[in-house]
């Protein structure tokens, strides 16, 4: 099975483009969690357990586990072993380097932690981002049009007329021959999503930027699905796991879930 | 002290511009190593111990760490500890990500593990880079023409004319407010070396690509060095770390050190 296959399957069982980031910050979460030995890891397991039939991915920001230390590792070990195997774990790392030392990123990733799948920055080119397409039963997510205000610097610059972020994208369907790669396409570029639908049809594309970062949910469903209305990755990681700060905070994501997932597919439907 | 200015004193005071890449892998060094609790470690202390007088910076690829998981971090905290404090640390991290994330990176690398400095991508722009060059008195080396090959997918990309790592090399002197930022730029690429070290007289270049890579050793400090042939820090890991499998191979590791020293300050007193 294919990993681009492995998404659809999820999205039809759980009936979910849901993916829920799990940026979890010792600083935002209930303070009763904080008695527990390893808060961060309680956190998440309740989350986890709340919203596991009802979403199809979960993407783990690193930084929040890396500004930890070794501690912060060892969370995400614990974490990454609860979270059911037919749901895709995204390491959302935004790595890449030259051809030898992204093999040991795509080591550390895929066989130390077994992460089904990888954010990557395509600015070293292919050989940085091949080590981990070569591992053909994983995904790699490659940064295409970021949902910051920066995004502009940069991926916004014009080539022959047509910005970065769209040769990224062209050039992606190109490395894309164990159907194992995606994008990453702000919420906050609607208009730039439907262009980018078009030109890459059958690519998942991992669509942050909604909620804290105010994308708009109607236009991000319309443009950022495929023909069968699926293969969008809609990620929302502050405005759910930072639902509450009660002892109940994880009934209360597991609400707000809910009331995404049911908006996300009503769009659906009317589409 | 700006980082720059810090950079000068380092490389003046050791009369160095050498910066030996710590990419330490388990299965590359020497056997006997293998015996103690944390062989890596043992590795890097020796190196370390016999180089620490005739170097300006080490550059600890995290890579190879991170590869390792938790107890990685471990090794990484150790190795940082045992460096002389006029010697720069240079995280070789790519990192990069949107601001909140970016926040926690610096956070990681900064304060957790006290480096001096970190290697940036720049494809997400200012906001995913500032917080990193937030920290006023640590350097922020920002990746600009990677040694690699895939280094022409991208970043040649012709932009009104001039290639993207140009480009992002005139951005970066903008960004540079701090005096805290320089760019990577690949001595495999010695022309392009010339014309950029031009735009910018006095920004530091991070020069990995010597050695292993097969780069040029005379182009390169012809090329990247400033007016006062200073600035450039140039890069070798393997050629270096690597030398010598036996016991006594960080005293090796010295020899070839002392050799690529004394190349580069008669390639530097004949400018």
């Amino acid at each position: 099975m294919s990993f681009v296959e492995k998404i659809i399957n999820t999205q039809r069982s759980k009936n979910s483009l849901l993916c829920i980031g799990l940026d979890t910050d010792l600083k935002k979460i209930p303070t009763f969690l904080k008695s527990y030995d390893d808060p961060i890891f309680e956190f998440n397991k309740r989350i986890i357990e709340q919203t596991k039939d009802i979403v199809c991915a979960y993407k783990i920001n690193i930084a929040f586990y890396e500004a930890l230390g070794s501690t912060g590792w060892q969370t995400l070990e614990k974490t990454l072993k609860i979270i059911p195997k037919e749901i895709i774990t995204i390491a959302d790392a935004k790595r890449g380097d030259i051809g030898n030392t992204s093999e040991l990123y795509a080591k550390a990733f895929f066989e130390t932690f077994s992460f089904d799948s990888i954010t990557v920055n395509p600015y070293l080119g292919y050989d940085s981002v091949y080590p981990f397409i070569n591992y053909n039963n994983k995904g790699v997510f490659i940064l295409a049009l970021t949902s910051n205000k920066g995004s502009s610097d940069f991926q916004y610059l014009k080539i022959d007329g047509k910005p970065l972020y769209q040769k990224v994208v062209e050039t992606v369907i190109e490395w894309n021959q164990n159907l194992n790669c995606g994008v990453v396409i702000g919420a906050t570029h609607p208009e730039e999503l439907k262009v980018l639908r078009e030109a890459a049809p059958s690519l998942p594309f991992l669509i942050p930027g909604i909620g804290a970062q105010g994308g708009d949910l109607e236009s991000t469903i319309k443009y950022g699905c495929d023909k069968n209305k699926e293969l969008a990755l809609i990620n929302i990681s502050r405005a759910i796991i930072y639902a509450s700060s009660d002892e109940d905070f994880d009934i209360k994501s597991r609400e707000i879930t809910i009331g995404y997932n049911n908006k996300i597919n009503n769009i659906r439907n009317k589409l």
